[in-house]
């Protein structure tokens, strides 16, 4: 925060646990709903979003969200994953029609998704500290490789919308980190920010871009690339273009 | 449940919502914490499971959790992950001394995880319903290959304290399915349920079986494997055995 300030931004904090963040998505989300009915999240969703019944949590993170030309996702791995508090942020921000159901959804468009949505021409970053040594998380790391760990958060959520996502900021084994390793980490966050508009984000495929058969949405022959180490002919890693 | 029931097997349920399951893992987990010093999970969390000063929900599961012989876990897929309510059940129950920090931690052994720990002997398998369509989700689907996505879960949240993984029951498309393809897929899923002991689970290695390098916990070489398309040499699929 203190760095991005010095440089000139407008910051807006989300502080989930400060804010006693409300993590699960359920039917007090819908105030407007008829709780007699059985809860369709997505149909509730979708109509509290159009109708603005949202609650005013939920409308003022998407209004920052809207807000903001670039937004950084900062916690700790647990489990390999999101902490509960900021799955519930997107299970809930994430409304139909914001997050997904928009555009048009045929057999011939399966919606702005992927690369278009109503995040577009912004920019994401995660920021992940981690209690694990590096190695754990490398390529042939037991845990598996960090890129791939967070492949459902900086394609399935932030590229969903359409975000494009920047390569993450990680820090490993922070149990142990000193003084100087923290300095040294601050200074390096900072350049990241700095270049924030000028790094080359992840390349993701777009759905829309002609890569994907509508509506399978299956990769199209011929879009093979060279791998890690062999022909990539299917995984996460072929949803990046070479 | 009926289908087990009528097999003669005895079912716990934990229906988080109906719970209303506390989500977010917080200071409030560690009613015996000096609220006035900086809380660090994984040492309050290690001390109240050792102490025996947890929740009374999260001593509950636990020890749901050791009378089980197998677990089935049963949930929608938001955003390429579980739904917060779940996450927040394993971050919160998963304390230190049960889900992680199990056994010896040293330069030559890095604790009882991945096929061994707490839950070792048990079978644990996901039971996901899905509003997306298959092809999405195949091998060069949009969305990424559902074996992967689930690999942070599978590996990362089933094996690590040492379920056996048995391969997941997959929906597809449930908001379009039927009254005939609603009866078949409880079928399906009660063949499933039937051969939970006599089916084979996935082959994830196990840390301490001889396959990886200690500390570094990387595979070691020579245990490439003929995989989907081409000789893998990194990635998810490698931590399983050929």
């Amino acid at each position: 925060m203190d760095h991005l300030v010095s440089r000139g931004h407008t910051v807006r904090v989300s502080d989930l646990y400060a804010m006693g963040w409300k993590a699960v998505l359920d039917a007090d989300d819908f105030p407007a709903l008829d709780n007699n009915k059985r809860l369709s999240i997505g149909q509730a969703s979708g109509k509290a979003y159009a109708t603005g019944t949202q609650t005013p949590d939920v409308e003022g993170q998407q209004a920052d969200l809207l807000w903001a030309d670039a937004v950084i996702f900062q916690f700790p791995l647990w489990w390999f994953s999101m902490p509960a508090i900021l799955k519930g942020w997107v299970d809930r921000v994430y409304a139909f029609g914001f997050g997904y159901g928009v555009g048009e959804h045929s057999e011939t468009h399966w919606g702005d998704r992927y690369g278009e949505g109503i995040l577009q021409g912004k920019r994401a970053m995660l920021v992940v500290t981690m209690g694990g040594w590096e190695s754990h998380y490398s390529e042939r790391g037991v845990n598996g490789p960090i890129q791939d760990l967070l492949f459902p958060i900086n394609h399935g959520i932030l590229h969903y919308p359409g975000f494009d996502v920047m390569q993450p900021f990680l820090l490993y084994k922070v149990h142990s980190m000193d003084e100087e390793s923290f300095s040294h980490n601050c200074e390096e966050l900072g350049k990241r920010l700095d270049n924030l508009w000028t790094d080359q984000p992840i390349a993701y495929r777009k759905q829309n871009g002609g890569d994907y058969e509508i509506p399978a949405l299956t990769l199209k022959p011929g879009l093979e690339k060279q791998g890690l180490d062999c022909d990539l002919k299917s995984g996460f890693r072929l949803h990046q273009m070479p």
